[in-house]
């Protein structure tokens, strides 16, 4: 039997909670960071309501600030990629030398920055495909799906190391899979993310309606044909079959929000930078313009901006 | 006689129209891209009311996208950095081959931001020293000074194209100066910023208040020693002197609100990440923690935050 492994969780929201509370029911030393949920969590523990089964946690090691967290084995990173500013404070300080960081979160960026700051070496990228939502502070359902698929930061290929977290997540009753080439694996999932996620902002729609609009149906292919030539140039080659797919997939799927509209409904902040801003440079750095990528990217810029007390554009 | 040169003014607000018009002044080829100001300064040109002699520019070429800008010898960057997100779509596409761009932009990060999109070589930095406000679209009051020291970014050291385009401002009556090393002087500035900024505004007062009242004296200068301390790791040495220099410059002021304390008392966006968030993760990856100019970050995060309808936590 494995050793237990001290585990923190940066960002206790659906993803940190529900993969938290499976660490911790499989034995490991769990420590959960929160803000706004701290007090409720540290009296009444986490639930878990699923499927696969509810779980129950009265009791969590739950922490309002960095400073009280024991030295990690592994640290996993659930923020929203717009709470990144406060990754630097916290995971130099948490983190064995000899452990590392995994980070769940969207799009590009959050691996880059992890690296700086602990070393690309101690750094690993998850994408996760999940369906939960936190419901209150502390409970979390899940409807369906769980999978994580990580890779290291640092190198192409399966590292002992990185086999040993998949293994770990794995016995904890996690899906988990480990893969050779985080990058593409990121730039794949932007295929899907780029379209449906700021269309059905900007559209105040869900993925039907723009898979059935014609003019939009076509805009999404075109932004997905952008994702795939930057991601040639930038991290490696994407079938365009893998375009008919995903349009073939959200065809069949039951109409669905996207976790940006979601937020934006919930005027919570949109992840603009990891979804747009961020793929936009690496490309422009390799020579390579997205255009229409860019132009659904300032428009957000524009929306967000224009809810708000601030104004985004300053002249 | 110079070769009159074709520039672009990225970003037309006090510092970019003052340059912009004595450039233009001086016989070069100015384009000036604006938004909110666009109709405006299309219709009636720039003004600059200045000590050292008013200036009066009817015409001047106004674009309100980079799409009509021709390609440019040089770029000069004003925007504020919080406006960043608009350079990898403007940047690429208006600088020719030979050209190069010039940021004259706050705090760290944005060098390193234009070097990733148009290439290190192509990129310089520089300080500029300037009281100068928009009061009107297209007016600009000149109130005092006006010294712009600059560098190359990828090297250390006076190359003949820095001391060429040094030249160029002073010939257009700027006054100018080539630097041997961009980076300190950034460091060094912040020595200055990364107190005095943060402060005004989390304590609604100006520069006379923070060297008078006792406890905000100390905790200045204590910032002042963490910045120098994160300097000697990141880009060379800045001698303790310069802290008592910089104090004693502030007392002898008249009381004077500091760049962030004016955005935010006029609802525009603070520049948190060039003066307060990249300095923090430069010396979080040079292995250095900067706790409590962090602690400072976190508060102007919060402030940010909850005066926007988006909050910038989210868990």
């Amino acid at each position: 039997m494995r050793q237990k492994q001290t585990i923190a969780i940066i960002g206790t929201g659906a993803v940190g909670g529900y993969y938290g509370a499976l660490l911790q029911q499989a034995g490991h030393h769990l420590h959960f960071l929160l803000r706004s949920d701290f007090d409720q969590v540290q009296r009444q523990g986490l639930k878990i309501s699923s499927p696969n089964g509810d779980i129950i946690l009265p009791n969590v090691h739950a922490h309002a600030s960095p400073d009280t967290m024991p030295p990690c084995d592994l640290a996993i990173v659930a923020l929203k990629t717009t709470a990144n500013h406060q990754l630097q404070y916290i995971l130099p300080r948490i983190i064995k030398d000899a452990g590392a960081a995994l980070t769940l979160q969207n799009g590009l960026g959050s691996d880059q920055l992890i690296a700086r700051l602990i070393g690309p070496e101690r750094t690993l990228g998850g994408l996760c495909f999940l369906c939960a939502c936190k419901v209150a502070p502390g409970h979390i359902v899940h409807q369906d799906y769980g999978l994580i698929t990580l890779g290291e930061f640092s190198q192409k290929g399966i590292t002992p190391r990185l086999e040993s977290i998949t293994n770990l997540l794995k016995e904890a009753a996690i899906p988990a899979q480990s893969i050779e080439d985080l990058k593409l694996a990121r730039w794949k999932k932007l295929v899907w993310n780029v379209p449906f996620n700021g269309l059905s902002v900007l559209h105040h729609c869900l993925t039907d309606h723009l898979i059935s609009n014609p003019a939009l149906r076509q805009l999404s292919i075109d932004l997905m044909h952008e994702v795939v030539e930057a991601a040639a140039v930038c991290a490696g080659i994407i079938e365009p079959a893998f375009i008919d797919q995903m349009i073939d997939n959200t065809e069949k799927m039951v109409p669905y929000a996207p976790s940006m509209k979601v937020d934006f409904d919930n005027n919570r902040p949109m992840e603009l930078e990891s979804i747009y801003g961020e793929p936009i440079r690496q490309a422009c750095a390799c020579g390579i313009e997205m255009p229409q990528t860019n132009a659904l990217y300032l428009q957000l810029h524009q929306l967000n901006g224009s809810r708000s007390a601030d104004p985004v554009l300053v002249n």
